[in-house]
């Protein structure tokens, strides 16, 4: 394995900036994964592993990687990783294409700003069984750090793509799939109510829930009902309609 | 009201350290909250509100306020925040005494160290009606500003106290309350198999999930069945058993 030493070698300075920039990131089609745990899901899932950053003594998480390798030092460990205590490998990933989804349940999300709302969504939809995840509007970045960091692996395996909320509309319409909107508004239906066996629920932002328009587009309004507090936080707000989901299904 | 203009006023920099130094927090018996939301839900909620710092024209947001207010200026809010972009205002906040919990139905945490987990179950605790949390173990420090923040006010509302395992396992003895471990692997009883009725739920840390010794401690173990991914967010977890014992309310 070629040993890199320098902080200013051309790679690690192209894996730093990967690592701060989306537009980096776009323009490379890469993004920055670390961990073992990370590095082993990639490789399993036969995710794009670009090339591997290991420290030392690291060569034996690296067995089933089909990928260039490279051994660094821990300050170029440092730079290579956003995390406080960095432990290596960090490994750049190749964004994978864009699917359109092919279920009958899944989650849709507009305006989820928070990386750590936005990579929790993904491991708990497919962890209750709904591995595809629409984005809509002005999401937070899918491939920046702490999103994937959230995701704990699941960005390896749920497929998802970027729409309009148009988009979402015709292709609800095309597949026979209720679109529902998630509202805050005690006034909507209660999801125990609302059939989700074909359904796609948006979930909306944090600070706002869904847009207007958004909202006009769906045929349902769905409410999860709740007491004292205003409102739950997006990434529960999901797992509770992914749950419910689940349960329709028996 | 008082103008401080220096950012080494004495009471500015008590605040300061209240805001990073937990060991402050349990001295002088205070937390440091921020914003015209949690300051407008602190004083509807009777919390104990010790100080507030404003600036210039937030007057009209002390109106319910029965606490010594001041005047700062941006740079003195600033250092009375821990947010990238402070707006005010930053107001200190007594800690309430410990309460034992008194319903049939709530979550125990123990071990759980991500600040936005613990605000967040406490978030969701109180929208889905058991308004009461366990503390077990070594938390994140519920009186850090990261934590505060995403109780989203829930902090003044929350009965909550620490607990040893087998003090709120004496707890649900006395309570004729079932002692319920979340626990992560396929084979404990489905959560849909458990009579959460008069249960305490008890979440793990997100890491390791429930001590050995705790989960010997319980009456079930109880799981959310997944796929695909390894675990769920400990504060997903937490919801939807929230959401369960919600639901077995009728």
């Amino acid at each position: 394995m070629t040993r890199i030493e320098s902080r200013e070698n051309p790679r690690v300075k192209r894996v730093a900036k990967l690592l701060v920039s989306s537009a980096a990131r776009r323009e490379e089609g890469l993004f920055v994964c670390e961990g073992p745990t990370m590095l082993r899901e990639a490789a399993a899932a036969g995710a794009g592993i670009a090339e591997v950053y290991a420290l030392p003594g690291q060569e034996e998480l690296l067995g089933g990687v089909d990928a260039p390798c490279f051994t660094v030092t821990e300050p170029v460990l440092r730079k290579l990783s956003d995390t406080e205590a960095p432990r290596g490998p960090v490994f750049t990933c190749r964004i994978p294409r864009q699917e359109l989804p092919k279920g009958g349940q899944l989650i849709a999300v507009e305006d989820l700003r928070d990386p750590g709302n936005l990579g929790t969504v993904f491991r708990t939809a497919e962890a209750l069984g709904s591995p595809e995840v629409v984005r809509v509007g002005s999401c937070a970045d899918l491939y920046a750090p702490k999103t994937v960091r959230s995701t704990m692996g699941s960005i390896f395996r749920v497929k998802t793509c970027v729409m309009t909320p148009h988009e979402l509309w015709q292709w609800t319409r095309e597949r026979g799939v209720a679109l529902i909107g998630a509202a805050l508004s005690a006034g909507a239906q209660s999801i125990e109510k609302t059939d989700l066996r074909r359904a796609c629920v948006l979930i909306g932002s944090e600070a706002h829930g869904l847009r207007p328009e958004t909202l006009a587009l769906c045929d349902t309004h769905a409410v999860i009902p709740i007491e004292g507090a205003e409102s739950l936080n997006a990434a529960v707000a999901a797992a509770i309609f992914l749950w419910e989901m689940k349960r329709s299904r028996g």
